[in-house]
């Protein structure tokens, strides 16, 4: 079944790649001598080149992860004797970082020609309101410039440290605060240039605070310190089966891409317009290098992503969700993750015995996954409130328990995947992963027309509500 | 000799560490309860915490590299049978890392108090000259922070490709050009934010070309790049025995750091006093790791560093110079490396064989270096015309040639350090080192002096010289 993949690209894969990355250079190249740029048409190119490139490398260089002992079996197959590539998100990230440096130069493009007389003189800067006649669309502000640089300086702190956890094999307690370290470079740029640190109260609780806005100052940057911790974490652990880290993080940035499009498309420039353009200069590259892993990815896996992919894509939306400040709308697209998270706490706190893997188990012979199971020995019963907790859970259908004669046999593990399982019964590695994916889209799409329509009734005005702004 | 260090600090080693770690911390405190928040001292503090940190963590971390491959055996020893940990420099360069972006938060202190009312409102900015007291020293102007980042970035991008390389082992004609993808973001930053491409004209070349700045445009972006893959290679080049590659690092860094204090002890401010400062704020800390790698590389040693240490010490030394607008006192600086290259070019484009490893060859009698050599075989002579390059350089003292009956017998490598043991005998290793690095350090110093001394010859101002810019 998952057969290692081969180092080299296939006829047909060589000229679809090149031919994709034709087409994005000579429209990048022809919308530069148009004088246009338009920042969000170089950004799909770019997004179309980066997904060429990690395509192709990630096929390149599998052997050369291999050699180096990035390398894991598929423990969720019948065949599963040999070693496939680990870590290939490493790949990823790393194109796209370098696509995202050297995409710098087109939102400011701009700035640069217009600001500089010939020769690169800065000092004489000309209003950029006098030459632009296109929509705001096209307006970037050159003070973004440093949003830019911490985001892309977060970015890659996360992939040395999520590189690290993979090659080194970090300990789960020590790994979980790997994304706080990241979080710095994010959280230092923030206070040196930007320094907002209120929030809007919701219109019912003004009355009482006496005021609109409420200054959280220290507390706003634990906030968002924990987001950064959280957002990686919640990835990294809903995983365990051939391309669901993928998919999800794949559904996430086009949510929060199509939350971005929603604020570009009103009929008047609306406010944060720059903040939704910067997110989506950030996403689009995203999902290009990420549909290639998934290429490699999806069952049969011929790559594993590890936990580098991870943590890179949960970092990702951190940046452009506090950078665009919508944090709150990133936290309704990872309910999923939420739940997961929630739902696991008993096993990782150590309440219930946690095994090294929690993912699914694999029966040979249907060929179909089954929940995985924590098994309880006559002699090592839960404490009888625990016992009392899971007959709880049992009963409202959020896990499988088999008791006999008084004894917990075994519970399911804790994991959204394994609860799937028992709601929906075995079923197979990718009809598992599409159902997950279908069920954070059609979340992810509800949570967005909740934030949208129902925001008016706790906040005084939505984003998108333009009564307010124009 | 050299023996695998052990994992756990000793006492005497945890209480030196402690107790630098507690006064750093300790005088970093006073300094911002005194609303002073010197720049400078702080950054003497952040580079002995960058010490401790680095000297405990490749110890700690020593095992763990070993144990995922990252190993070696050093060639000149007697007793070489156990591996000791390689690519240590990753360390110091993370290490590094995240001690310059806590860092950042230091010089633009005054002016995020300064330009906040109270909850971080920017809107309000005062001009920074109405509240500074002190020199201009203290002075750090806001629009810095975009130089800060990309110089972050181009390290970042460094480490994680040469930690690549180190993982990978890329082949030299392909790890050749690794610094030249780091160096993208400091071109994309310097051309988005700067953009200054002219230079000073020597005084005699301006009466031809009618001008004092020549604007070299994109060649500038040329040289830059080029000096990107040259400093940092070069520094990888110069090495093969224990502590070579950080002393001669150390002694560059602490040229460059004396550089800049020069211009921060002038009478009156400097107009060039932000640029180095900035350097000295990226040298210090930098001065920290090394310290506290080559406390366990040098000779015997119990870590070897690895391309990234080499990698990461060239490129902090492009960046600043860079940013720093004094390029040319680095290339000056970089003499020796500059000579080892040129010298070995005759290997390194295959003109002459060139073995996988140039090393001096360790004698296991006398315990001493020789210089290695290529032999040649009588049916494998090379060509009349090298015949009579080499007679000739042996008759220059470059070079030492064996011939017997008219054939070659062999010649030594082309490296600096082979030549110097030809030049001055077999010696021991930690000698041989040491001659290096003070051969380095004079030729630096007196480097220094010629560029302040002299420059008056060649261009109408020295930077230093105050007469034309007070």
């Amino acid at each position: 079944m998952a057969a290692s993949p081969s180092p080299t690209l296939s006829r047909t894969e060589t000229l679809n790649l090149s031919g994709l990355a034709v087409v994005c250079a000579v429209i990048l190249t022809r919308s530069f001598e148009n004088g246009e740029g338009e920042p969000l048409i170089a950004s799909l190119c770019f997004s179309g080149l980066a997904f060429a490139a990690s395509y192709a490398m990630i096929r390149w260089l599998g052997p050369t992860f291999v050699n180096a002992g990035l390398k894991g079996r598929d423990m969720s197959k019948v065949n599963n004797k040999h070693y496939l590539p680990e870590c290939m998100g490493a790949i990823c990230a790393v194109v796209y970082l370098f696509t995202i440096i050297v995409f710098i130069l087109i939102p400011f493009y701009k700035d640069i020609v217009v600001a500089t007389s010939g020769g690169g003189n800065r000092d004489v800067v000309m209003n950029i309101e006098y030459v632009q006649r296109g929509r705001l669309l096209h307006k970037f502000p050159h003070s973004k410039l440093a949003s830019f640089l911490s985001a892309i300086i977060s970015l890659h702190s996360i992939t040395i440290l999520g590189f690290g956890d993979d090659l080194f094999d970090i300990r789960w307690r020590h790994k979980f605060f790997i994304p706080a370290f990241a979080s710095i470079p994010l959280l230092v740029v923030y206070f040196v240039d930007f320094g907002v640190t209120s929030i809007v109260l919701p219109t019912f609780l003004q009355p009482y605070a006496g005021r609109e806005l409420l200054d959280l100052g220290v507390l706003y940057y634990v906030y968002m310190a924990a987001l950064c911790i959280f957002s990686p974490n919640s990835i990294n652990i809903l995983a365990g089966i051939n391309g669901i880290e993928v998919t999800q993080s794949i559904v996430i940035a086009a949510l929060l891409a199509l939350n971005d499009i929603l604020y570009l498309t009103t009929p008047y420039p609306h406010p944060a317009t720059d903040s939704h353009l910067f997110s989506l200069y950030f996403l689009l590259p995203f999902l290009g290098v990420s549909f290639a892993l998934l290429a490699h990815n999806w069952y049969p896996a011929r790559v594993f992503v590890g936990d580098t992919y991870c943590y890179f894509a949960g970092m990702v939306f951190v940046v452009v969700s506090i950078l665009g400040h919508f944090s709150k709308t990133l936290i309704l697209l990872l309910l999923p993750q939420i739940f997961n998270f929630v739902y696991s706490t008993p096993q990782l706190f150590k309440l219930i015995p946690c095994p090294r893997h929690r993912l699914p188990h694999f029966n040979a012979r249907t060929g179909l996954l089954e929940p995985s199971v924590t098994r309880w020995a006559p002699d090592e019963q839960p404490h009888p409130v625990v016992v009392r907790a899971l007959r709880l859970l049992a009963r409202l259908r959020l896990l499988s328990l088999k008791e006999e004669q008084g004894l917990v046999q075994e519970s399911s593990n804790f994991t959204i995947l394994n609860l799937w399982l028992v709601w929906r019964g075995p079923m197979r590695e990718d009809r598992l992963a599409t159902e997950i994916t279908l069920m954070q889209l059609v979340l992810g799409l509800f949570g967005l027309v909740v934030r949208h329509k129902l925001a008016l009734l706790i906040f005084r005005e939505d984003n998108l509500d333009l009564r307010s702004v124009v």
